[in-house]
């Protein structure tokens, strides 16, 4: 399979490129980085990535930004951030990717823990994790060509713990290999519109 | 207690507050009806109704707008309709609200099924739905002054049934008492942070 994946250098994009890369043709997607660029937060920078590789397998996102901090102090341009750098970024790779995604292949995005279980000062985050999950559950029905379409939702992923664990106290770790996993099972297996929830 | 309710005149709203009045002072906030009016999608006129309401105990949201139409067709202009008449708009009604609310005072929000069970054009929906839910269950824990908040998500609305029926086949009525039960539950109730499904 010819393998997108947007956000390929990050903490959990550079695990599944390592697995995937073994079996597939991966092409890393990144803002500055990778085999080729993609702005998520410009619908142009999309369509300009995807013209250019013509026809794609699959395509998972482990890309996105989004707002952390203090609730009473967050504006509506805090959450623009997320809005646009994740929320609408992801719904963009899928609704303007729909057509050059090949028959049979798939889309695998990521939300997170927050959806269900915020932490403190990750309100924004939670709203747009919440929505990406909703997103994928309708867009499952939606896409034509035996398309499917997952995210992932990991837990405090493990190979952030030194960096991010100090804001998620109390929340177990999420092991790479499952969250690597859960993005093969969404790829290579048979499952559509669903929800992995990397985390217990 | 004085009891605000954005979108009273709405059908879900008329029959909250008809529920309300017999023991509350209600005021009914609309874009262009009831006692006070806001612009869900501006900012300023949130501020503005609130600074003229001075203090309220509760504030419950029933309005809200958004996009279903042909999956295929849709654009991100589209896609903006919800989150800035429905997403966004809920969420400055409570952001913004937050400092307007009296102690142990409340929000209730609403959301709908399509964040779980989407209908066939309603991808939007489902989307603004998951976001308001997660963003529910994120503030009931930021909100100081044990000031509560909560999200009634509906299924198809019983009095809703001749104008929309149609788009939702198959999809059992939510009664309206029972709709109005959840509201008066988020109000008067001791729950905090939860997503109140009348839907089965």
């Amino acid at each position: 399979m010819k393998i997108l994946i947007v956000g390929g250098t990050g903490t959990i994009g550079k695990k599944i490129v390592e697995a995937f890369k073994t079996k597939h043709e991966v092409i890393i997607a990144g803002r500055n980085s990778g085999d080729i660029n993609v702005d998520l937060t410009d619908k142009t920078s999309i369509i300009k990535m995807y013209e250019e590789l013509k026809e794609v397998d699959a395509c998972i996102c482990t890309a996105g930004t989004g707002f952390y901090g203090d609730y009473y102090a967050m504006t509506e341009e805090d959450l623009m951030i997320g809005i646009k750098g994740k929320m609408l970024g992801q719904m963009n790779l899928v609704l303007i990717g729909k057509k050059y995604i090949s028959k049979e292949g798939s889309f695998t995005l990521t939300s997170g823990i927050a959806a269900e279980h915020p932490a403190k000062n990750g309100t924004a985050v939670a709203t747009i994790n919440g929505a990406i999950n909703s997103f994928v559950l309708a867009s499952a029905q939606e896409l034509k060509n035996d398309i499917k379409i997952n995210v992932v939702s990991p837990g405090l992923v493990e190979d952030s713990f030194e960096r991010y664990g100090d804001f998620f106290p109390g929340y177990n770790l999420a092991p790479m290999k499952k969250i690597v996993n859960a993005y093969i099972l969404s790829v290579e297996g048979a499952i559509n519109g669903k929800i992995l929830k990397v985390f217990s």
